[in-house]
């Protein structure tokens, strides 16, 4: 890895600095050509930075920030008000080309309206999606967008985020002709909202496009497709409803009412049971998959869980990273040229 | 139990009669009060009641139909077209009173819309929803709707949904007070799309009913909640992402893949919890817990999956058979009226 510097919002999520400093610091520790940005209160990330030893402290700036866009703002008005702040001085930083990607767990809506505001959609897409994997029950993964950065989308956006699914998939899974399945509230092609049937009509014309038809909720493990495409609202009920009903089980399944009545042999077998659902799905554990790319822009941008843990917010920089390494904007760019020369999609 | 005479759309579903007309034998040989009025093709129908003895036949009646609405059909066009057909002839036998209440597993959205076409939504309620119940962590039941009825809603819908539900909580798991939240993608109160926060508005300002807020897909299993609203696109992708991975959790607790390999005493362990986390979800298996009540009509409309089994099929008959002894739609009805005479929700 040639040198490489990454802005952080190091305020943004539920903790702030507590939790984002450490987590800097673990990614500085793991990769030594990584520089990173810390952007936010001087006086709540130096005394943090004081356990790290020289040659990590030496590639930390800090970037003052003058306020914080609380979590539960309403976006309209945080981002009138965002000079200043932290989230939007790391998205400058990104813009001004200081930094080769952006990590905040900050407010969801503030961050996709500010990084549109600033950055400008990619030539070609109306409006960034938020998109992450997620594992599947043959041991491979599908690419879900969008998770909550529009909460409605026409048949256009739908259009679009199928594209940029696509070459995510191709680019981070490896998968060559990847799989592109509309969620819908049924398989049959008469099924479901106008919107949704025109995507489909749209993406079943695309001969550079692999579409395979709906899908429904039921199939989001079961590796029916590659790519899985909705608006923001379906996305983030359905990624939410599986993480809390995982959660559910891995809880079940270790429930502490059982614990005085079970026996040392019957522990031994829950446990290596629970590792197993744990080695396939535990990294639907917002502690091990978090980071979810915002795609559509030029730069990288990478929206952290709010709750996030040290360890999950290090995961989303080493996402970040990955990102970086693999030039996705770029890429999804290239893609749009081609397909932009044989139909109008935007 | 008092004579109780029901209408089932034989037709509907994947598989039709030779699902549907063993199921009915199974409910009208657990309950000897109950009368059926099977619709569909004589001829089909006729030849599977020959196993039937004498004090279940004596309870069957053949009523003709003359065609079969597609479950891909597309709703507006096989609305135009159902006369005859066995779908709406039971809607017809439950509209004349020949029946207290119809059963189909055929066309969602044909249901839907014959449904509200021949009987007419209860006074105060703009379109029905469907609903079901989930069982949740603690043990209690969280009501569900919408699941489909409806892929959209607009804020009043949405605030008819809730009322429903909760009288729904009340009469069918005997909850006092049930509290009833809004499927959103945020807990705060400014986040998500703007027809969801205007019904909570109008939900907060009602004090006949106990609104708690926002809640996330992944609190759907978590019992926070009595009632959980949504528009239909949402519920369904919710309930059947839900089902999918606990679907896929089941298999993978018992995979083929370690058949082999696993010894005696490990295979009863697996056995045991796979046992547990059944007797806890299991009925969230579509053979269970089949059967989905359309609410907000005048008249008792239970939808079947599509692809019920006869065990299934036999299940939403005992959902159709509940739903008329506790007189859900007369109770919805009285509780609108109170609402009614407080404030436009119309």
């Amino acid at each position: 890895m040639t040198r490489l510097t990454l802005a952080v919002d190091a305020m943004g999520g539920d903790f702030g600095p507590p939790v984002t400093v450490p987590a800097a610091l673990q990614a500085l520790a793991s990769h030594s050509q990584l520089e990173l940005l810390l952007v936010g209160y001087p006086d709540e990330i130096q005394p943090l930075l004081a356990r790290a030893d020289s040659s990590i402290h030496q590639r930390v700036t800090i970037i003052p920030a003058e306020s914080v866009i609380a979590s539960d703002a309403a976006p309209s008005g945080a981002i009138r008000h965002s000079q200043g702040s932290s989230m939007r001085i790391a998205l400058e930083l990104l813009k001004d080309g200081r930094a080769s990607a952006c990590i905040s767990a900050g407010n969801t809506g503030a961050l996709m309206g500010l990084a549109t505001l600033l950055l400008r959609p990619t030539e070609g897409i109306r409006r960034p999606a938020l998109v992450t994997v997620v594992p599947h029950i043959h041991r491979g993964h599908t690419v879900l967008l969008d998770l909550g950065a529009n909460a409605s989308a026409d048949s256009t956006m739908l259009v679009q985020f199928a594209l940029m699914g696509a070459v995510m998939a191709e680019e981070v899974l490896g998968i060559p002709a990847p799989r592109v399945a509309l969620l819908n509230i049924g398989q049959e092609a008469c099924k479901g909202p106008e919107h949704i049937r025109h995507a489909a009509v749209t993406l079943e014309q695309m001969d550079k496009l692999n579409y395979v038809g709906f899908l429904e909720g039921s199939e989001l493990l079961t590796g029916k497709t590659d790519v899985l495409v909705c608006d923001g609202f379906a996305g983030n009920v359905s990624l939410k409803t599986m993480e809390g009903v995982i959660k559910t089980f891995l809880n079940l399944m270790t429930g502490t009412e059982q614990t005085t009545k079970r026996s040392w042999w019957r522990h031994l077998v829950v446990r290596s049971m629970k590792g197993r659902l744990m080695k396939r799905f535990g990294e639907i554990d917002p502690d091990q998959y978090n980071g979810a790319s915002l795609l559509g822009l030029p730069g990288i941008v990478i929206k952290s869980h709010g709750a996030a843990s040290e360890r999950a917010f290090a995961v989303a920089i080493e996402h970040a990273i990955q990102a970086v390494v693999r030039n996705i904007p770029e890429k999804i760019s290239v893609r749009l040229d081609t397909v932009l020369a044989r139909s109008d999609i935007a």
